[in-house]
């Protein structure tokens, strides 16, 4: 899996890079079985909506093997790699619910403003990645981001402990406006399995979710390994310390695993 | 004006119609203008967000000149008699700001339940009209609508009287994902001067506005005149009482008087 250099460019260029279908269904259909078998679990890990709702499960890489699988998944691992010009570790693993009627807002935001202000990561180069669980559509909340934001380096924020039940270090509207005059506004969208990438500088959030179609993601971020986190101050779940690169896994072991764990339900219910 | 019989059998079926581009960037310029200075006013009329943001202004055809010709505007009336086979009058008459950032949710459900509840409208004989005032785009509220659901009666509801700043009757989940499995959705966008207008049954809600693009529309509800309300209950600004037929005006009024707008804005800042 390598990138072009017109795809490599796009991304220093935009801040963001979009993969459509880089996982197949048949890839996907396993990841989203069991995002919805965490979901039912209750840990400390698994954190809600003000509704009760899932929100987000975090660190599901460390206890459930599809996405141990995906996190170190060649498809996704190569890329970044290319892009940082070294090896990475797993920063945060989080799979972003966005349930069904209820999924709740995303208030525009950086993500390197919390590592730098939280866990002490000394530069932006720590990269971004969704990977679509369910179809993202235009009306579930999709991922919206504000291309070349990236460049404005890391802007004042502002703690917010009241819009949701997430606390974010969001922006004030006159530089959301004043960006979004600059770069405009994409939110990619498609099929399951598809990958966006994105600089940890870039300017995003989503809307609210009230349709019937859940818009399942797992957000992740790699961080180069010269890049560890230097004084962090939230959980071991939210901002990993193992600083070890990650080994990739082979690229069929996903497949692998989902025929495996179909034939494995097929069985059961037999 | 005079839609053609493919139109007609479009609205039948599906339960709305959507006319890209009805009125021209001119015409709505003078429109877009005089709702913000409507917004900036206060009076009881006029209902705001919990953040302060203005939601929506009543009535705005009884005292703005603007929005009275644009209330009986031969490119609205005439198609709308059309379908209802007979002649109409203003039934209710809104501006809904969703506004830039702050713009809430408006929930799932149908208008003419609360017509029926709140107004004793006879009939679904009335038809809902959006006139966009600014761009409606996918990621700014836009109106998303359950084809067909207009073939399914008036639904059991609830009062809401929690989600947002405007007690509304609203659909349960379960009714509404059965109605998307078999309609889906769909959300009408594109340039101001946008008309669309749907069935008095049509499900339909919007999801909340967190980009620097506010998302104005005037909403109006035509109703048949036969059909006139039997048991008001909400002050006259909400549900009008005044039942005579609309006279329309001169196609070209709106495009005269948005020049007369502008010169005399022109001249106010010389």
């Amino acid at each position: 899996m390598k990138l072009t250099d017109r795809q490599v460019a796009h991304f220093h260029t935009e801040g963001y890079l979009f993969l459509p279908e880089l996982f197949t269904e048949e890839e996907v259909a396993a990841l989203r079985s069991e995002a919805d078998a965490i979901y039912a679990e209750r840990r400390p890990e698994i954190w809600r909506e003000k509704s009760g709702a899932p929100r987000t499960a975090f660190a599901a890489h460390t206890y459930n093997e599809a996405f141990r699988l995906l996190g170190a998944h060649p498809r996704m691992i190569e890329p970044v790699q290319q892009i940082l010009g070294e090896r990475v570790y797993m920063h945060q693993f989080k799979i972003n619910a966005k349930s069904a009627f209820t999924g709740d807002v995303w208030q525009w935001h950086q993500d390197y403003g919390t590592w730098a202000r939280d866990d002490g990561m000394p530069e932006p180069r720590a990269m971004n990645i969704a990977v679509f669980l369910d179809e993202v559509m235009p009306i579930n909340g999709p991922l919206m981001l504000v291309p070349r934001s990236h460049t404005a380096g890391t802007l004042a924020a502002t703690h917010d402990l009241e819009t949701t039940s997430y606390p974010l270090w969001t922006l004030d509207e006159a530089t959301v406006t004043r960006l979004v005059a600059e770069g405009g506004i994409v939110s990619p969208v498609g099929k399951p399995g598809g990958l966006l990438m994105f600089h940890g500088n870039l300017v995003h959030g989503s809307a609210g979710n009230i349709t019937p179609y859940p818009r399942k993601i797992v957000y992740l971020t790699l961080n180069a390994v010269s890049n560890y986190i230097r004084r962090p101050t939230r959980p071991e779940f939210i901002a990993h310390r193992d600083f070890t690169p990650i080994e990739t896994v082979p690229d069929d072991c996903l497949i692998h695993y989902a025929r495996a764990y179909r034939a494995a339900t097929a069985q059961a219910l037999a």
